[in-house]
């Protein structure tokens, strides 16, 4: 094709760029998503620009929705309670694949290297692996902890290597799977870990897999580091089995917040944050909070740690210094506050209001809003930058 | 526009595609660049798919360049040793701006929101301030550290807030500036820190500042965090000034690595890294190596750090895994080793040999070479991943 040709399509572009559909030019290192859960929608936006750039629909049931990002960060994953999973293009802006890959599904993770995509399921149990180009199945890993028994699948996170790490809550087991030849996965299973892990979550490094028990007090960590990982008790008696209080709301452990030495993690059941030394994995504080904390998210920095609750304090954020571990700030962002998001290097960090139809977004040092959009019960929200961070 | 139109129109995107100089659609999670020195050029690589995209020449002399990246990804600004700033847009594989801003200058930076990009300068001495979509300027902040005396500027990190501190090598000062108001900088002026500050690092958390001293034994370090940040010695006698040993080169302390609470240091002049406690900041051991190390690198989960060398030992690079402090695996990637680079999470290692004229990516997990590249004369290494981490 001669030069002149070129030029002359080039003229075009301009016109191009006005019509839907068609790849804008743009860097994707400051896009988003935030998950519209009532309409099964999935609202794009720019966090330079602070706004909403498109809106996706036809993704179906996207309560309790999670997202993983591609390599490139082109693509949004997007895990449906439903048992869908679908590709969307950030850049045209349009679905690129979709398949119903399960009953009940629960989230997903991708691997380190991009190429493969794992959901997380609840029905049937199990976890189902995906090439990331295509959605294709690569792999099915059913949780049969005992003949024909299944168990429900939480706590999914990617290793470096091509793994993954996951809980089986009925079975009172941890899994980790090695899909370095997806046609001949390699699963190691840890048992008795504790009673009924209902989600969890790996430090920052890769190296501590932490589980949530609900059935027992304490919880259960795995040294990924050890040449024979094994599941080791921390936190016992912190609380959660001593007096048996209502749970509003199930904390996310994936939120929970690795800041400095310390994790600060949501205590169940209590108006409490619990501050444990990630070297001994001893509590070393308790902080008094606005109500049963659901995300407790350190800034990317880890000078502050943020907070929401569950019903009915859902419609405070509170503000701690690490520093301090006082609290500095309680904000009242909307009804129904589900989650929150920073941007990469923490400056601002965007919060949804469900019943308010509102994200909000934050001056971290300030605390001054910078911008509101309007988004049908805004859910989770999920920014490009999470494609190279492990354990996300 | 008419729908039929767009669709027509989007018939011509495939020919589009073959026009040089237009945007391809993609993501840009997965770009970087490769400095080129010897021709003033600049490599786009891709490290999915690890290899060249394509070349931008006219970069001017590119001799320890360095390179920081806008917050969507797309453009790429090089800081040349002549004085030239360059902003390149990955997409379109073109130059975008381009100013000669200062006669000799040592890299750069840019500020969390993604709005100024700043050059630290020796020849004036002093920093200067552009706005990053234009690259006009918004600020010049001469180092004038008495009258009519201007120190070269090195160390220059950003910190949060649209905040920057550098260091003053003739000077021995540490400056902290706030461009919150960019026609209004405020300055704050560390003295007597210690006898030429030659390079300085931030912690990944934005804490502390650390300046390295060629002029005597020590290093010299900030708490960011304080309300009235001061300066406070750390390291003294780790060998430095005991005695004099000849330098090859001199080491760079962007890349020292933080690995959990540890930080990976280079040894002036001595085969040696220093391991630090970052609570205490005191030295907790030191480790041998083949040679004056340059590159001290965590990969991002911490579980080792990748060492190169000074003449006469550059053809070889060194991984010690954190958990033994033990070296586990020489290579040698080449002639002259430059510089290194990881993949965001690490399953990836890019490493230059400049004499060779060779790329290599090592599998960081089997050390298995995964690809290499011919690039002429390649030193530093930079992925758009940077854009999401704070002092890069």
């Amino acid at each position: 094709m001669k030069r002149r040709d070129c030029l002359a399509l080039m003229g075009a572009t301009s016109i191009l760029a006005g019509c839907a559909g068609l790849p804008p030019a743009t860097g994707t290192g400051d896009l988003g998503v935030v998950v519209a859960r009532a309409t099964g929608t999935l609202a794009i936006v720019n966090t330079s620009e602070r706004k909403v750039l498109a809106e996706v629909q036809g993704l179906g049931d996207l309560s309790h929705a999670s997202v993983v990002f591609s390599r490139d960060g082109r693509y949004a994953y997007v895990f449906g309670r439903d048992g869908g999973l679908t590709k969307v293009d950030l850049l045209t802006r349009r679905i690129a694949g979709r398949v119903m890959q399960a009953g009940n599904s629960i989230g997903g993770a991708i691997s380190a290297d991009g190429s493969m995509v794992v959901a997380q399921n609840y029905t049937p149990g199990g976890i189902k692996v995906f090439d990331a180009a295509t959605l294709a199945l690569l792999a099915d890993i059913p949780a049969e902890y005992a003949p024909g028994k299944l168990s429900r699948v939480v706590g999914l996170v990617d290793l470096p290597g091509r793994r993954f790490a996951y809980s089986l809550f009925d079975a009172d087991e941890i899994w980790i799977s090695d899909l370095s030849t997806p046609a001949q996965p390699r699963t190691t299973r840890l048992r008795n870990i504790g009673h009924q892990p209902y989600d969890a979550l790996v430090t920052p490094n890769g190296r501590h897999y932490i589980a949530g028990l609900f059935g027992e007090d304490g919880l259960a960590m795995v040294d990924l580091w050890e040449e024979k990982p094994r599941v080791r008790r921390i936190l016992a008696g912190y609380g959660r089995g001593q007096e048996p209080l209502p749970v509003y709301k199930m904390p996310h452990l994936r939120g929970w917040a690795v800041a400095g030495r310390r994790a600060y993690l949501p205590a169940i059941g209590r108006h409490e944050v619990l501050v444990v030394d990630t070297d001994t994995w001893q509590e070393v504080g308790r902080i008094a909070v606005a109500g049963q904390p659901v995300f407790v998210m350190a800034r990317p920095d880890g000078r502050q740690v943020w907070v929401n609750f569950a019903v009915p304090d859902y419609h405070r954020v509170q503000v701690i210094d690490t520093t301090t571990q006082q609290i500095v700030r309680t904000l009242e962002p909307g009804k129904a506050v589900l989650h929150m998001e920073f941007t990469p290097r923490g400056e601002s960090v965007w919060i949804s209001a469900r019943d308010d139809h509102r994200v909000t977004v934050f001056d971290t040092q300030s605390f001054a809003v910078q911008a509101t959009m309007t988004i049908d019960s805004p859910s989770g929200i999920f920014f490009t930058s999470r494609a190279a961070r492990l354990g996300f």
